[in-house]
């Protein structure tokens, strides 16, 4: 039985986290669930679920949210102080960390810490702290598990390997809501066009990302901190169908790979079930036959730009991904509130990385100015 | 370094595993190398190893190499004794076994019991004897280690993985020679267009093989036997391009497949480097770029009655896998001599497995018995 902290239960993720547990109760049980604010998706969760502690954004949720629950004997807790009690339990084996943002991060590194499986589906904490997080891991001998689909796949072709023996990472990208747009067809789309993500069902933010390829120039990043290969070694093909998660070619020109249909309780029940796995019985299987055809192209530099950023704020390292990130999120929060028009997001991205003088090897508390500072600055941008 | 017997030496998958040895001088050598009789490609094969045995077919191709040799002051053998003599000598680690039809069992058998590993390239091994062969492995402690590139991409597929969590069995097929033409145009094919393989250059019987499709017939009785799945969790895809080997489908819906160029050197490599992997520098990288498409078919047992064949006698057991192989055997050889045409091959099959009474647990005296005893039989067919 392991027991699992989940941070940003009412997510995407952390539904889908949470549609696992359920499916394997001699498995997994929940020790703790965090969310920000959503009582209303929260409240069923707890009475099912019936945690040893909720932790909620602030003490107005808090107060709010204790109104609500009915027999409820846990601790109901708030802020990053509570994120990381529930994270660093004893009780505690995985930490499953799918919240938003850079506020993930602190809870991640006190789990690592405290010698914590980390399940990750939090970007930010890969992209803006990978040489903090992958100095503390191998410090504390732990396991970081990727819950992105294309990091998991990647991370099962590893299976029983010697990682020595990488010689390539091919991430494959389906190109988002706009694959089939050039890029003077931009001009112009809306927040609703752009989350019209073909073939993968998300969060909004991630669906942007997606659209504009920055989801993709992320995991890149994530990529060369989870599996160690420099940025020349870590290919992106466009790959319309989502049907091969992504690849690893070895030493000796054998590609693994792992497929399946888009279904993110796959690659999250493998992060909790690892080294073992097990059954999924409502997940549609793969029907190669009924697919009948899978597209490669070569992924377009000048097309997507925020892709080609991301591998140069990468190469460069330093405090540079944690702008990058930052300056995204800001971007597309604008976006998502009409403010700024599609190919702004890129604009401002590029404007805030121009902008910033990196500092080499960021600590934590740096990281975290930054990211303040930044988001902070792409705002002023638009004013 | 691991020491190793190659049976079948002179053939295609022989002399690519020299090539092998040849680059990995500090990991690999050669103990002993038998072949039939082609004494012109094996000499300096002999001079270049100086293997410490030699085993020909017969005492008679024995002393024409003896004339032929210079300097060579190992041993030199005939018959299916040498053979054994050679795969069992203390100083051996793998015996890979490539030596063509159900003369290489006798020397699996006793290599098993003599706690050799086991590169099976040789399909008839397990095929005719999958029962006792798998019996005495387990018994033994052996492991068999799949050459072919069907069974060595599931075997790379199941690296790491627990075995209890297989759900199924993908092997993809190339579709061979004649993919493209009707049941009806395959009235008076020749040999020439029956050798002529889309993707991988083989020997002739196995060329023909894939044309007919017995050989993927014959692929998902290995299959059976080396992974220890029903029939029913086996299927056959056929997939043109032959990029994707084979594929494992595991109980929670997630996939596994190896890709590559098709270049034997990467299965057999595998094999014998396993677990770890070397570097094969001259083998084509796989590009999904350049081969921009991958297309998947429904297999049509219709269309392919040696498929179903080798299903329908799978699925029976006992001496009828001996008898398909057989008559196979015989059949093609029958075909490439001129004598029968290219459907005759799948009726004479057809008419030997309807005339034999099924024996429920062969023993290998009985299998050598069957074997003969149904190629002479094919043999009267067509007198």
């Amino acid at each position: 039985m392991k027991r699992i902290t989940v941070l940003g239960a009412t997510g995407s993720i952390g539904i889908q986290t949470l549609d696992v547990i359920r499916l394997h109760p001699d498995n997994f049980a929940v020790h703790a669930l965090a969310f920000g604010r959503n009582i209303e998706k929260a409240v069923p969760l707890i009475q099912e679920f019936n945690p040893e502690m909720v932790v909620v954004q602030d003490d107005h949720v808090k107060d709010e949210l204790l109104k609500q629950l009915v027999n409820y004997e846990g601790e109901v807790r708030s802020g990053i102080e509570g994120m990381v009690d529930a994270s660093i339990h004893p009780d505690v084996d995985i930490l499953l960390n799918a919240v938003m943002g850079s506020i993930g991060l602190t809870a991640t590194m006190r789990a690592i810490q405290a010698g914590k499986t980390i399940a990750i589906a939090n970007k930010e904490t890969l992209v803006t702290a990978g040489h903090l997080v992958m100095e503390e891991a191998e410090k504390y001998g732990v396991e970081l598990l990727p819950v992105d689909s294309e990091h998991s796949a990647i991370h099962q072709s590893l299976n029983g390997e010697n990682p020595a023996r990488m010689e390539r990472l091919i991430l494959t990208a389906s190109g988002g809501s706009f694959r089939d747009k050039k890029r003077d067809d931009l001009v112009g789309v809306t927040v609703e066009d752009a989350l019209n993500h073909p073939n993968w069902s998300m969060g909004a933010k991630i669906t942007i990302d997606s659209a504009s390829m920055m989801n993709k120039g992320l995991e890149v990043i994530e990529a060369h901190w989870l599996f160690g290969l420099p940025y020349e070694k870590i290919d992106v093909i466009q790959h319309r169908e989502s049907v091969i998660h992504s690849m690893v070619e070895f030493v000796d020109r054998s590609v693994m790979a792992q497929l399946g249909t888009p279904d993110m309780k796959v690659p999250i029940q493998y992060a909790l079930s690892y080294p073992d796995r097990l059954d999924l019985p409502k997940t549609k299987r793969l029907d190669l036959e009924e697919i009948a055809t899978l597209h490669f192209e070569k992924m377009d530099f000048e097309r997507f730009p925020c892709l080609r950023m991301a591998y140069e704020t990468g190469r460069m390292g330093g405090s540079m991904p944690t702008v990058l990130n930052a300056a995204n999120e800001q971007a597309v929060q604008l976006f998502l509130d009409g403010r700024i028009s599609f190919l702004d997001i890129e604009a401002l991205i590029g404007k805030a990385l121009e902008k910033h003088d990196k500092i080499r090897k960021p600590d934590l508390e740096t990281i975290m100015e930054i990211d303040k500072e930044t988001r902070k600055q792409v705002q002023t941008y638009i004013n």
